[in-house]
């Protein structure tokens, strides 16, 4: 069974991105504070689990709002916000309404657009990843969805030592979860805790 | 200078108490699983940061409605909701809009009523503790008070792995803290991080 995980930076106020995320600022307002472990901030534990968050990953699934970077109208042509060598080098399922043609960046990464729900994405995303697991990119309504149907086994969180204040809580609206800390990486930056969903 | 510190229990989506609270159930509907590592699911680590909590403190600071155990009016003739020997042995200093006279309990415990605002009641905490420390006891708001007017140096947070989905959020509404987690001990049933308060 291929394994679903999601790993994902939250504030530890429970943001998962600030207020006003647009394209310009995807993660809204103080939200690449969520990320500052991977890079100067975090030790060398840190970035070898920054690192991690790919690996092994055969596929991923994310929201429209996380692909669009905020709820505005979607441009035809817009190719996400990571430039032409997204970091997945997957490929990654898009939820959306809207039908479109799947679209190949640099670097192995293929977006596809999955108008037919959370279930139908994730069997697309099964069928791509074979052996390899699943993640759950984010953004936090689209990781809220897979929680509250029971689809994901691996909830790894990152939890940076920031309040935001507003913005997109994680946790919100995702029933009564049964949750087991299975590795917990500490460091001045961030703490790193794994959870088992039952 | 007195160390001002804060150890509470929090769920993992951000919740100190879940809703509805009462005298009869003052943690509000499922709070009681915010504190199940203190018993049975704990480990020996857990319990002795369990008894720590109370360890080395001078003086209580806490809340009306966490006195009161919950926002009902209060009966003057009320004594908190630990009984006769509450688990505090130390002065508590309980924030209140009404005068009373002290309280003495068994087992060391006196609870005093403070009606002049925070900064009246942790100078009174101090006078109290001497050497050792003021513990703000809670509940959220008193702690978001205390954290807002940056008063509190050391939160020490025990994340619990379960989900209220409802309640008193902890950190809500506390400004922008410039927060390290400076120690961390994990176990299958809580995560317990300590984080300055800079």
């Amino acid at each position: 069974m291929t394994l679903v995980t999601c790993q994902i930076g939250v504030s530890l106020d429970g943001f998962a991105a600030g207020a006003d995320q647009t394209p310009d600022e995807p993660l809204g307002t103080g939200g690449e504070r969520l990320h500052e472990w991977m890079f100067g901030k975090g030790t060398e534990a840190d970035r070898e689990i920054a690192t991690s968050i790919t690996e092994g990953v055969g596929a991923f699934i994310m929201g429209r709002k996380m692909f669009a970077g905020g709820e505005g109208p979607l441009d035809p042509d817009w190719k996400g916000w990571w430039g032409d060598d997204p970091p997945y080098h997957a490929p990654v399922y898009v939820l959306t309404h809207h039908e479109r043609e799947p679209l190949p960046m640099e670097g192995g990464t293929t977006f596809y657009f999955v108008s037919g729900g959370i279930e139908d994405a994730l069997e697309q995303a099964r069928d791509a990843a074979g052996d390899k697991r699943v993640d759950i990119a984010g953004g936090a309504s689209t990781v809220q969805q897979y929680l509250r149907a029971g689809l994901i086994d691996d909830l790894y969180l990152h939890i940076a030592p920031v309040i935001l204040g507003a913005g997109e809580r994680l946790l919100d609206d995702v029933g009564d979860l049964a949750l087991e800390p299975i590795e917990v990486v500490a460091s001045p930056a961030v703490t790193h805790i794994r959870y088992r969903v039952g």
